[in-house]
């Protein structure tokens, strides 16, 4: 016989608040966040649903700790420090003790993971798909928060470490690829468990005038930052930074440069900013490769073009999540 | 054809944001709460299932007020002044414009009843029933959040409002009760669209040792706080405030006095206390009837008494939510 969701949230739930006095045990109406004086709380949240964001064969591990770093890389590229989360589960009638075993297992290694606690939510059944939501709650330095409107005219783009992989890890996942199977192991695993770049959204606050994570694909979030500053971007192609096993498959088939620029789920951070120097030193001291992509321009749209010059255009600007 | 996730959000979403620069017009990847000086954030957020928390029949718009209005009771049962919320909808994918239009229309109009605002979110589609969450925010003096922990012996009993009306009115819409029609259609009202008791929040910050909403029904959620505070309680049937339709219903069949007392929903709150003048003040002052049903007790569990004096056992206390 399964728990009730009483005592499901005791079991499973509580024990991930251990540590956060504001969660109140789960044992109040709601939780209490205290934002230290001179700092903002900014806040992030994302819903997944089984068959639509998750392929549905995932382990329920797995399932937690993307739900959790979908939000964690979102508020990196706000330039927030993690704090806390509320979770909200809308499982199938059936969904058995076992699941959310792993379920909360996977939470308490990702809470460990980014230094944060669960601080509340709310356990529901559904006739329907399973339906999860994590609100990430981080803080920044007040005023400090990194938008996506503050790129200008001559601002060098940045992206951090590679581009492509968790597109073609979603392809090998389908078995719609075929190349060098330790390579598509490693392409998989990108997609599967993405590693948001927390530690940069610190750094982001004193370098970057513009950034967002790379959810959508580059070209759409690129977009997001362009449209959002009323200005343009140029790109160089080869510039793009690239693990060795997509800059292999990018060499077999030049086509498939479409799905390293606009293949969702990196969950890497494009930003601007304009001290090169700076990021190279930001780089170098957190041990993560950021690289210089291009420039924001004035005008509109985004310009990719390889390095002779050639402008190339793309069938679509990203994919844009169901 | 219906507008993609994009459209929507831009179309009935953002709109909902004006006058909260902390959204970002909904433009970047999270948003930023400032927390006055001295104050705390109290968080709270639910989760309701199509099919499973409502009928099925509501209008969109009474599903988006009942759906802000439950957080908003737990948020004054926590003595919190509301800000803003965020909202999550994973959506069956042939839900229409016009459904998401009258929705919206709904939210517009308890943001404007409660003073809140729209700060973020995140709108996807789902192979099965709808699921939506809100999440609360609201701020307290620091320290000052009301607790379900703080009751002692000693403490008289309270509650505000009405008891059983929604429950009575989930039977009326359920064709399961009969009864004067206008009457019935007054308890249906109640059940589909409860009264949060915002105004009172901020004053149990004054005079509540412990509070809690009434969603599970008054045993039950009076049981959480004898359960959090380490007491039992005492409470007298006849004192329990009815409406003059629930007290014609428990006049015909004294055993309808189960519904109130273990019926969910009413979205009142109950508290406990000690300075009776100063909550007669208040109920005076906010023109909100609040009632002394009985003491809290050292001791466990809570006794129901007739006003002879013989006590009562109840089948269930309280439902518990799907």
């Amino acid at each position: 016989m399964s728990k009730n969701e009483f005592e499901r949230i005791e079991t499973y739930f509580a024990p991930l608040t251990a540590g956060f006095d504001g969660a109140l045990s789960l044992k109040d109406d709601g939780a209490v966040l205290a934002v230290e004086a001179g700092r903002e709380l900014v806040v992030t949240t994302d819903t997944i649903v089984e068959g639509v964001h998750y392929i549905g064969d995932e382990t329920p591990d797995l399932i937690a700790r993307k739900l959790l770093r979908v939000s964690l890389s979102d508020l990196a590229a706000m330039g927030a420090d993690p704090i806390a989360y509320t979770l909200n589960i809308a499982l199938p009638r059936g969904t058995g003790d076992n699941w959310l075993e792993a379920f909360a297992g996977g939470l308490r290694a990702d809470q460990d993971a980014f230094g944060i606690h669960l601080a509340g939510g709310d356990s529901v059944s559904t006739p329907g798909a399973a339906v999860l939501t994590a609100t990430l709650f981080g803080s920044v330095p007040a005023g400090m928060a990194v938008r996506r409107s503050g790129a200008s005219p001559g601002d060098v783009i940045f992206v951090s470490g590679t581009m492509g992989d968790s597109a073609f890890g979603l392809a090998a996942a389908q078995g719609a690829l075929s190349a060098d199977k330790s390579e598509m192991d490693a392409l998989e695993a990108r997609y599967r468990l993405p590693l948001p770049r927390v530690n940069l959204g610190a750094c982001l606050r004193e370098i970057a005038t513009a950034a967002a994570d790379v959810s959508d694909g580059l070209l759409a979030d690129l977009g997001h930052i362009t449209e959002a500053s009323g200005c343009g971007a140029v790109i160089e192609l080869e510039k793009i930074p690239l693990s060795l096993a997509v800059r292999r498959l990018v060499d077999q088939d030049a086509g498939r440069w479409g799905q390293v620029v606009t293949g969702g789920d990196d969950y890497e951070i494009v930003f601007t900013g304009r001290n090169e120097s700076r990021v190279t030193e930001f780089s170098a001291r957190l041990g993560l490769p950021i690289t210089a992509i291009g420039r924001v321009t004035p005008g509109k749209g985004i310009e990719v073009r390889k390095s002779d010059g050639e402008p190339i255009s793309f069938a679509a600007a990203g994919y844009k999540h169901a």
